[in-house]
């Protein structure tokens, strides 16, 4: 592999930015310091004025999702391929086994499908059913696999919606393995009820899909996910948190001392609700995805958590349908596929509103983009951190570049950019996967196949939160 | 029917207290004000020195209710002679109909085992299961029965416990009825599932009942059915709220304008959860009822929701199972029969809890015990004031009287008493229902089957919370 | 004086509402009751389809206000009646000493000009500033003179600004004497410092004045005042609450059962701070008052109070300048006369907002617009209840009637409608002061000096909030 | 200097803990890996078993305090080299002028009492009074001697205390100057009031120390100091959070995503209220300090607040006064000397009850001792980080060892142990110093004069909170 001296620029991780050069070697980081030498054939990168960062993690994607028949627009590779144009270094996707099935057979499928990704990438695993051999089979996805998160789906009635019951003894599993659960927070009841009652009210259009889906909903799902991770004293880790409501309850919850994640994508941190009423159905229906956009104002407070800690991590969900298959909804909002892209797009977005407006400091840039999500997926420092030892994944960030997003442009396979006409400051110039270019200044060299499936260890236990409850009688037995 | 003179009290009514003479006659008060004099052949009663007030209302009891082939020790009459001794005028009991049991046949059941009552009765409806004939049957019940609410149990998994869909539906079917939706909140899965786990700790004994339930499985399904409520748009009365996490839930839904409501019993204001460590099993297992008694600290907080008008209603969930029937759980915690007394003591306690500390006036004290209830469940002002053409249900109250409460002096047929040994300041001097003097000052004069059932009509559209929706999209269809 | 018959119409009162007849006679109500007979001579008013409430009482008002050597437009004459055109019947205006100045001098000063009222009327007194004559002084007003409420200004340095040594000993003062604090709650010295701040800036319009008073200002004060009431255990009475985190500050302290009342004006209610970058001066300023307009959304959280019950009474502070006094801060916005009107146009404006909408019940408009005030001033029931012995100060509300607001139609000397455009439905038809129909379908019969000084008597012990303060130790000295 | 050779240890870091060997030479680390080899002619350290940590960082402390012409038993000496015996290496102290004193004078008579100390030490500056002078002289104590915190003291009236007028001029300048402001939170009107109120009830003693400091006083005076640094868009530190109500402040304000920060002491997170009940004088007066140890309860919610990153750091406030000085309050409560020890205490009892307990990880211990204060005051990873490059600073913890805490086994001067019998698992065994090795298993090397005084640097632009304020008007004129 080659080696490359990235030199003059700012370093910037999540505790603190500093000039320093940065050499790589063998897909490695071997050194991090001021006035480093450049080795012996090295490929010199001049980030002179820009940032030298970890590459960006993206928990939550969906590349090549199965659905009715066909499936999602990006496969691995145009994906993973669009996420290194924007600097995004590993995707963490998503195993989903239908109800009834097994789930290492599942595991396994993602898992091919997944050999021709052009960045490193891992996988949560969904439980989307209970039985013994589940519980077993989570064991070995732990144990042996390399999975240290499991995905819980409160929506989707009459689909992959978990209920109560598979959510109580899934998450005990999950800390009994010492595997992060996560939610997907919405109460799939009330989404089928409004639906019907969105419906009959005659509304039959885009704009009946945030009526079906109202930020209690969210909120709902959000604070029973915790409070049952509360009682059973697992950590628990939210996922596509959207609005006001339900960051709120992260927000209770982590003060009371619990142990709880929240991650937020980039389109629900600048995007509102207005977009389901644009008169033309296809530009409706390509923002139709759960939880919706919210009305104004929830994303400032979005902004807030990431600002005070009490959010994590930023996402996309990225999952790509084109014009063409959100159309099977064309008379009935239920049936739109839900999905958008950003993959690409994410970090530019955040940057630009993030770090231009004063909301985020560079360094919190990185924790919320980056190293946040490695440490809450334990795969830091190898991922999420510039220092010597880690993966030579990186990006150059260039503060004074500017871009217009556009689907023309885009490197995505999708045919819509829900971030169209934005323009923003602050994208990247070079990104380094595994110690190789794979972004220059536009020129995109992804390789499909060059990602490495990326073995995530259980967590030790630390994981836990408090061992001790003060709350409640002593759990002894009294002797009588 | 005899015609009363009560004299020189004051008046207590929720909203002003104030100096008058009542006259009741034919079971209707028919003159409330100054310097009256007595009609001719009135029974005299000197309220010198004490206070007059609407008799207590208890919207929460279950007497006589069958379980494992025996019933409680209150049957209809002594419980709601128990109550008029206590100076409580009407009992509001409950309704349960077995899963798949018709709702109609139960509620005839119950009916016909109220008829027995020596003071005014009503009937919540408990909804354990849903199909169309059960929401038919909601409809006879409102329209017909003069129910204008029902139950939901969100615990007792595999037996009585409201699934969301049941929890759904029938939230919607109670709003168009303009009937009130109430529930009993604790997620049941968690119940089940940590009474496996405590038992698996190896602890059998009551002090196992807190450890399964603790606050955070009430607080998860209060938010949840106050969240349902909240995305329904119907209000909502959440029966028996015992910690801090739930009342704060209920709190933060009234700081958004829901129209919330939430029921304390007189013995979760009180006790603490060390009784359930008590070395005797009897007495441990005599305060065994759901939710349980909470950690020190708890009941304060009840207290502020009284005084805030964050909490309404006090209640009782008079409920007696003897020492013979809880011992079914000896060697296993989650056996013994849920259940507690306090119909009796209810006024009393929480007079001196709360008028002789300050926390409330003798007006708030009216409110939470009879005037609130009766407006919430619309039998205001016929019950719950003292005014011309109301319900001639009053009690006279010694503010200066003591009693210490014991199993050894109680009407009520339970073996056990939780508030044993608690002197009281504050005490009932006289009991009126219906016009006569039920209770003289010890002298119980109750009238097995005087007691009639009071039909409660349905709530007008004035019922509904708000009709406008401020923080979502408008609720219509685009035209495209 | 007269005996007038209401006849038919729908009564209100706070806590229901009715069908009935109304009689008064001799400035009092003396019948409440279906079917009645009109009294030999009686006037009758047919309230068919109608409403009949209690007069609005605007808790804050400031007519005749001396201001720069001249006074505001409405004296105590055309301020009251054009009052009464609105059905509001009693106003309480405020007493203003300067610093140094005597109390009771300044009490009697009012008096003198109040004379002249057209309805009744009452007076806060405001504390300005301490001395032992100051604290022996409001013991003459409260014990000779029916004051039982003091006013505090947080903000206006330099002038009426009450700092923390004053007010804490005038809070303590309060409680000895059973009278309410009441405070006017903004952040003198960051009012100080951000209007030189905005001035530096560049921004010298009226647009700096919101500038100059953002939410948190008004929040800080807030939370302030409610910290030494609770410390002092002495209830407290927030004028004109206008933002969301002082709405929430007042949340927080009922939640932990503190007596804290909170008073929101019309204006906060549905207007928002883009009035003040009008590009008219004269109209941006004419909306120049203290708290500002707030950003949008403020408003429904306001609302919310008055639904949820952390907010109690809803007001005005209406003290009108005309456009030739407005523009004395033509070139300085902290020059621009502090003020609005709306004593008119309150309760038309918040039952079309408030009742109309869905969000207040008819009982609840009459409960945040004259009940609530009543009670919390101590003279309920003689105002705020149709009840027999009250006072016969009435509105028969129409509604079906509707009226756009506007200055060319008010009665109001103000030369500007901060309602201007408005069409509002639901108006009085007639308005009833002490027995007097002084207003019918658009015809005004204010009479100068009709109104009476309303005492209020001082509160009993019932007053003080919670006497047992169970989070502290015991306040005992220790033997040792 | 000499060379140390730390072997076999596990590091921990604020952002992960890994196995390494550390090396350092001439007071800085110079290697941190695994398998390193020993430098010739190094000191070896078996740190086998044991943790290698960032050694304490003390941010509130007050050595050799000036008092009614006494001073604290430790001087910078003694306290420093108490502090080097628990693992503490630095301490930033107070430099506290009196109103109208010069501060840089008061900075340079601080500066030259702290030449004695053992440990590097720096010093945050009171701002006590306002002038044109003192806005000068924190300008040249930022940009001329290393300070970047001033100390805001809000109680202590008629002394120290700063009003709101100093208040918020000082924040305004420490915002210009990228200083942090920092906050003593008690309403000292309320302060001087209650004491009177208490004594005037007849008590006296040390029992009357947290009557007349209650909760509500510190967080009255937190949520101002917050408001204010919010409308200033400045950050803001509160120095020892000791309550419930003040922590939830502070956590209320980061949810709103301002930068504000919290600090505990080792005390408020163990001991509770009952102390000042103590029968003995000497031993309750031992513990006046103020904020107060509060009530049973509030201990655990500071744990909490340390837990979910909305508190930040942990301190003593060290400040020793002896049994003779103590005196001085024999009579009178209020003139008993303010002030406990701790700094040899802090690291102990924090691990044990933090990390054996489960609430805190070690990578969390390090934070909350040691990484977090480096940040805040921007020494980091000078101090508070184990990397190459930062000071040789270090602590070497045995995670097995234990001690019984007493004042018999103390280094620092005190006379009293408030942690008196308190049994802890996890020691330091060995501090190093600037390199040096100061403590070795019981045996203190502290050298008188050692110490160095150690510079902050001002932020950056990156220090304020969100330059976007979204929740106003825009902060331009308009053009008229």
């Amino acid at each position: 592999m080659s080696t490359l001296f990235i030199r003059g620029g700012t370093v910037v991780n999540a505790d603190r930015e500093f000039k320093a050069d940065v050499i790589t070697q063998d897909g490695k980081i071997i050194a991090v310091g001021e006035n480093l030498s450049a080795p012996a054939g090295a490929t010199v990168v001049d980030a002179g004025g820009q940032y030298v960062m970890p590459g960006g993690i993206d928990p939550h994607t969906h590349m090549q999702l199965p659905f009715m028949g066909t499936v999602t627009m990006d496969d691995f590779f145009t994906g993973t391929a669009a996420g290194l144009a924007g600097g995004n270094t590993t995707i963490i996707d998503f195993v989903i086994p239908d109800p009834q099935e097994n789930i290492l057979d599942a595991y396994k499928k993602w898992r091919g499908w997944a050999e021709k990704s052009a960045s490193d990438y891992s996988f949560h695993v969904a439980i989307t059913w209970w039985s013994e051999q589940v519980r077993k089979d989570m064991g070995t996805l732990v144990n042996e696999e390399g999975v240290n998160s499991f995905k819980h789906f409160m929506a989707y009635k009459n689909a992959i919606m978990c209920d109560d019951e598979t959510l109580v003894n899934s998450f005990k599993r999950s800390l009994e393995l010492g595997a992060m659960p996560t939610v997907h927070a919405e109460n799939g009841e009330l989404v089928y009820l409004l639906q019907k009652t969105v419906s009959e009210m005659g509304i039959k259009g885009p704009e009946g899909h945030p009526l079906s889906r109202p930020p209690m909903v969210e909120a709902e799902a959000a604070n029973r996910a915790i409070a049952i991770a509360d009682v059973l004293n697992v950590p628990i880790y939210v996922v596509h948190v959207s609005c006001v409501e339900a960051a709120e309850a992260i927000a209770r919850a982590r003060a009371r001392g619990q142990r709880v994640y929240g991650e937020v994508l980039a389109g629900h941190l600048v995007l509102d609700d207005s977009v389901y009423r644009h008169p033309d159905f296809a530009t409706a229906a390509a923002h139709v995805m759960s939880p919706p956009f919210r009305p104004k104002g929830n994303s400032e407070f979005l902004w807030r958590g990431l600002q005070s800690g009490n959010l994590h991590t930023t996402a996309t969900d990225h999952c790509t349908f084109c014009a063409a298959q959100k159309a099977a909804g064309k008379d009935d909002f239920t049936k739109i596929p839900n999905g958008c892209g950003g993959v690409e797009e994410r970090l530019a977005v955040i940057w630009d509103e993030g770090v231009n407006t004063g909301r985020l400091t560079p360094s919190e840039f990185v924790a919320v983009t980056s190293a946040n999500t490695a440490k809450l997926f334990n795969i830091y420092p190898q991922k999420g951190s510039v220092s010597v030892g880690a993966d030579a994944d990186l990006v150059v960030w260039d503060p004074a570049g500017t871009k217009t997003l556009s689907v023309k442009m885009q490197f995505s396979k999708g045919d819509f950019n829900i971030f169209e006409g934005r323009t923003v400051k602050g994208i990247p110039s070079h990104t380094v996967s595994q110690g190789e270019l794979v972004y220059v200044q536009g020129d995109l060299r992804a390789v499909q196949g060059k990602g490495r499936y990326i073995k995530r260890a259980p967590f030790s236990s630390n994981f836990a939160a408090s061992k001790l409850r003060a709350d409640t009688l002593a759990p002894t037995a009294v002797k009588r």
